[in-house]
């Protein structure tokens, strides 16, 4: 149980993380901040936060978990903001989708006092973004991975740990790096394809004919490519050196299949089409198996 | 109205017209056949056809109404199979995801009563497939894509136009080429990227690990990647040189967006994540918008 809740970036993923921790009573009181006074007000209105705060520093001030919920490039200026305040008691964690620069960020910002610190990353989301789509059911249900490093205080990811099960997540720990290789393949890259797929098509003479004749497949291929513009140019930079790996590995993948079937060879086409189909069809999100992948999911 | 529709392929997509059919009292009785004696026999005892037929052939004998619902490379000889029994008053469509081998196949199969075939691709299917999955509301509030030619009979296009409109479609009319260019575009090459994604990911030493992580994001994006396998070989090569172009065109973009990244070109990075979720984000499946396609949208 937390007294103050200090909400850095009143957005989708900060203020379902407030609507959450209230709806489970996990906090008595939820103070916010965002950039934009417009957003902080918004979100006093909507319920998310009990109390506009001025400052990120002056959301800190008095809390006892921090959540900091900025764009990933503005993590180590928004720690900065608060190093002042923060305390060894004082538990604080991030939502970003990538980890290793984060991390870096939080010790050149915190300093001493990284130990307070448990990066987060929740794989949960949405195309929509803004407080008015916060949703106290976002994390119920999903994975959270934690990417703790030597200088975390073990007593601050086990409270981290026990507060995202209480939110109905399922916790798994992985290093920062393991995290981004992961995730520049199963989120980062489809995301520059679905980008990627939109322009294509958007840059030709009939583009505007084709999405009307488009369907069921394309609208689930492309609703990633409706997420924000700004933070995915953040993600994507701030992981790019994994994203290119995963890209080579994606285009060779491609090269096959395109051979496969510009040489008419029916049956490779075929085998390569099959391995993809059954190995979709028999993935289920958030079944566990991170045993090889120096992770350690943790029993609740 | 009509009084038997002979439906040849007991799948997803001749169940669910079987159905639909029914469900809107358009036909009186459904003679089917399918390759396997089983799926035949699974579809009457599903109530999706009311007889079953030992041959093509016998599934078209006293039929008003064909569909011929078979994979793309089995139209031709399927046609040939009924030749025999078609008549100038059946109308015989077939629900192809590519349309110009299969207008060539019917002209080459049905010779002079080539006239009775409305070549048809309904904008509906799932990554799920067989009779089990028969929907009597697969196709209602989507498109169809009608593609007759110069020798197709006015009062079949007729007469099809009318039967799926009251089967609660929108249909569009285009040319067999300009429907070919199009769903090479938005969906043969959605599905080829979605197959290559997942045969990247399975093909790396982590690649369960990944999977194992992976979010709603990739659950959506890849869904199509579950689609059959045989289906989409057929498909793929018969649509390879329209894929082939639209799969260029995409490279260019992959590679501008992985271009800005790798520079660090952050604008221009954000500009062009900019210009694809815009787009994804305006866009309503089945809005209309075919005006300049050479495309002729159907008033109801």
């Amino acid at each position: 149980m937390f007294e103050q809740l200090g909400l850095i970036g009143c957005g989708l993923m900060g203020g379902s993380f407030a609507l959450a921790m209230k709806k489970t009573g996990l906090v008595k009181r939820v103070v916010g901040y965002s950039k934009s006074p417009s957003t902080t007000d918004r979100a006093r209105r909507l319920g998310v936060i009990d109390v506009e705060a001025p400052s990120a520093l002056m959301a800190v001030s008095g809390a006892d978990i921090v959540l900091v919920a900025v764009p990933v490039a503005a993590t180590e200026a928004t720690l900065k903001a608060i190093k002042h305040l923060v305390t060894p008691q004082m538990l604080i964690m991030d939502v970003g989708s990538t980890k290793a620069d984060v991390v870096q960020s939080a010790q050149r910002a915190l300093r001493d006092q990284v130990g307070s610190f448990v990066p987060a990353h929740p794989i949960a989301g949405s195309e929509v973004s803004g407080v008015e789509h916060a949703d106290a059911d976002l994390y119920n249900g999903r994975q959270i991975i934690l990417t703790p490093t030597e200088l975390t205080h073990t007593d601050q990811v086990e409270r981290a740990t026990h507060l995202w099960q209480a939110l109905g997540c399922r916790v798994t720990r992985l290093s920062p790096q393991a995290h981004d290789g992961a995730f520049a393949a199963v989120s980062h890259l489809p995301h520059v394809l679905a980008f990627a797929m939109m322009n294509s098509i958007i840059g030709q003479d009939h583009g505007d004919d084709f999405l009307s004749l488009a369907g069921p497949g394309f609208r689930d291929f492309t609703r990633i490519a409706a997420s924000d513009p700004k933070m995915w140019r953040d993600i994507l930079l701030s992981n790019r050196h994994e994203l290119i790996v995963q890209s080579r590995r994606f285009r060779q993948a491609l090269h096959d299949i395109e051979q496969a079937m510009e040489k008419g060879h029916a049956q490779s086409l075929e085998d390569l089409l099959t391995l993809a189909s059954e190995a979709r069809a028999h993935w289920r999100m958030g079944a566990q198996k991170t045993a090889k992948l120096r992770s350690s999911p943790v029993d609740p």
